[in-house]
């Protein structure tokens, strides 16, 4: 049977312009559309529901923890954004205001927020008094705003969904582990959930967030070899709570200011599986994230009994705990395939006469292509086992991809060289000072700092830019 | 045993001041807090947990009816809000505007949204071409700004939080059918899981929503007797498709305008929960929407034994599907008693060294009070039971009371003199003219009208303000 080529025609080969075949996949997957609002997007129903995946699993994980959710207010006054130095200087230049409310001017500007660290500390300010009121550990799902110049699906716009953790701990030590145990939830939940590897460790000064001590980041590999960072998780010391006047009274009824952290991953996430998993095709979902995870395409639908069949598989799989559904509309199979992989759904069910005559099914898995021929009575057996099978092979797939794209270097020529020949991430090592870092990016055309990790390899004994004493192994990689 | 009455001294009696009562029973069961940002509330922890429970709830109703969740910028340009002329003059007063971006002033102001009718207009005139790409049944799960003077929790913010559902059609039919199809779930839901009894239909032209053809919607009536109006469905016919030009070619391949509808339910509604079931000793939560269902506590707990049982009946409850939790504080069991009793959860369940032995344990329902002795191992069996009398008890108390403070009248007279007398709705005989309308409202000190119910009563033949030709009964009565 021909395949009808109407999707995939549409779309530009991933190696020819890697980033015109992205915007073609968002484009025919109808994941998200411009809007008239500049630099903000609509998240279509197919995008929206790959967040709502998202949510969902990760939610279930920060709660196992402890978490509760909340939501605090969309403005933060300026006064309040003001109030810690180094918070201010990285935001106010990317921060919308409201200045008018109804037909009047505001007595105080209100700034849109870009994150809401302000608000949580305001908030406890007032309301923690004692070692008994802590920890705190909130988190709120919602939509925060940073004024861009470039707008790209998914990956930089002006408004975006993310979830913004922040918590409150009676010691430095309590903070710190609980930024790691964050950090280790987002490395559990994409690894396992969206099968993307990753590499993690800690922001040099430079990258860091603004305001924090130390900020700690996963980060992916795209499929043209650019890193996209992937999550953050900070750990504050008591620099906010000093700045807002967050005490509390200990166990021996001193006051002392609360240690604070605050931890982040957005709708970036949904670029990444795109970037990471996707092909000439169009989008391919890993099966623990996609909204739909099998669609059955009956063959010679309006044959004697196909759809009934058709509909009792259907109804048995979702029974059983899995997400199908069934497309019978007035369409070639072809078509009906093509569109499939173009949605990234991980398998197809085809059911025809002949399969029905057979007692089977053909199970078209979207990873690799692969048909299987399974008993149609045993397809609510088989069929997470493939599933399995397709999240894993999807791992381990982006795993070897991300693998043999990372390489090291001890000198600047090296790297340089190696930069050329081949995308992806170079470990070297550094000195830690600013002004190297700034050059090796320079000269190497964007490689920048992604992070230092924490199984620090000992490549050499100097900085690859000044010859000094080297202090850290760095990865180095142009990002998005 | 002597009950902590630290709590319920911090409340004041429903029927001495129900506006502080109402106060008060939001500040003590934590449900949410005033914020520096003047008119905006934070939703705390235990607040948000009920608002978790609405969207869970009635996110599956409506995607059992095909409805798919997106998400639209939530800033406006002016000149977009604009081009329907009613809806402009319903919102322009309580707009919030973005002026600047960054340091920059903006070459045109942002509202930030009101409600997204002329968002999701846009999209689709850009989008809808053909028959085949309707019905459009969307929805999202948002906030939304109106700069109201007043702020009480709940009831009325400046942001607040809730879902607003947008579909197009091609018939006008269809679209009246989905305006009543989505009423209809908003009483199901409020109903039976909020065990709030409503009356409900038409809203009079001079209350619907602005741009609307018509309005439907539910009220419920609090304990003081005001309506709370809880959910609306509007039909918009094909107003905003003619303003915005959203065109399709229709079967025979001619132009036609889509028709079009919204709806929407705020997190009012968790205002409604508590002005409907609570009472002096706090929330009373309905176990089908309570985020925690049951609450083991242990008492004697340093007695031998007794927190593994504690623990073990926690996990045996929590293993059947029961939302439960355990409260194992250095607090006495009075105080807990108060304290779960505060927070509205719907049952307690005692267990202490006595309970052990006689291998049972006592519930403690919330609604009325009630103590039931139930064999420890038949527990997870009984509770279910329970919860299921408790959520039908409180909509019978509910109904039994919105019953009994439903009065007719025939003359103005009479209606004053009811008004007077007893709290609640009137349903009496009305011309249609909106002079009447607002001449009602003022003579009984501020009943307005409700709606026009589905099923219409003949009370008499005239007017009870202007004596002329009655069109319709309407529900009057005071309103949040």
């Amino acid at each position: 049977m021909a395949k009808d080529k109407k999707f995939v025609q549409n779309i530009t080969s991933r190696d020819v312009d890697f980033a015109q075949w992205y915007t073609d996949v968002v484009k025919e997957a109808k994941l998200c559309d411009y809007s008239s609002v500049k630099g903000c997007l609509i998240y279509e129903p197919n995008g929206y529901a790959i967040w709502e995946m998202v949510q969902k699993n990760l939610d279930a994980r920060f709660k196992e923890t402890g978490v509760q959710n909340v939501y605090l207010p969309v403005f933060i006054p300026e006064s309040l954004l003001q109030k810690e130095a180094d918070h201010v200087e990285g935001f106010a230049p990317e921060v919308a205001t409201v200045t008018r409310g109804g037909f009047e001017d505001l007595e105080e500007n209100l700034c849109v927020r870009p994150t809401s660290e302000v608000l949580f500390c305001d908030h406890w300010q007032k309301t923690i008094k004692s070692y008994r009121d802590l920890p705190k550990l909130y988190n709120q799902w919602c939509s925060v705003v940073r004024w861009e110049k470039t707008t790209r699906p998914f990956l930089r716009s002006r408004e975006f969904l993310w979830q913004e953790g922040h918590t409150i701990h009676a010691t430095a030590k309590e903070a710190e582990e609980r930024t790691q145990m964050m950090l280790n939830i987002y490395y559990d939940f994409v690894t396992k959930d969206l099968a993307i590897p990753l590499i993690c460790g800690r922001k040099t000064d430079s990258e860091k967030f603004a305001g924090a001590e130390a900020t700690y980041t996963i980060e992916a590999m795209m499929h043209d070899g650019k890193a996209l960072q992937s999550g953050t998780s900070h750990f504050f010391g008591d620099g906010f709570a000093e700045a807002f006047g967050i005490k509390f009274l200990n166990k021996d009824n001193e006051l002392e200011c609360v240690n604070q952290t605050s931890w982040g991953l957005s709708t970036r996430i949904i670029g990444a599986i795109i970037m990471v998993h996707g092909d000439d095709s169009g989008l391919v979902l890993p099966p623990r994230i996609a909204p739909i995870q099998a669609r059955v395409i009956p063959i010679a639908q309006h044959k004697e009994g196909v759809l009934d069949r058709a509909y009792e598989l259907l109804n048995k799989l979702q029974a059983s705990g899995i997400r199908a559904d069934i497309d019978v509309a007035e369409k070639t199979p072809g078509w009906k395939f093509c569109e499939q992989e173009m949605l990234g759904i991980p398998v197809r069910i085809e059911i025809g006469p002949k399969d029905i005559e057979a007692g089977q099914v053909v199970v078209a898995r979207r990873d690799n292509f692969e048909k299987i021929v399974v008993d149609i009575d045993k397809l609510e057996v088989e069929l997470p086992k493939i599933l399995d099978d397709v999240q894993e092979n999807m791992y381990d797939k982006a795993k070897d991809f991300m693998d043999s794209h990372i390489d090291t270097a001890v000198t600047m020529d090296e790297m340089i060289k190696k930069f050329n020949v081949q995308r992806g991430f170079i470990k070297a090592m550094w000195c830690g000072s600013e002004e190297c870092e700034e050059a090796i990016k320079h000269e190497t055309g964007g490689a920048g700092s992604r992070c230092i990790p924490f199984d620090e390899e000992h490549l050499s004994d100097t900085c690859i830019y000044c010859g000094k004493t080297a202090k850290h192994m760095v990865y180095w990689g142009k990002s998005y």
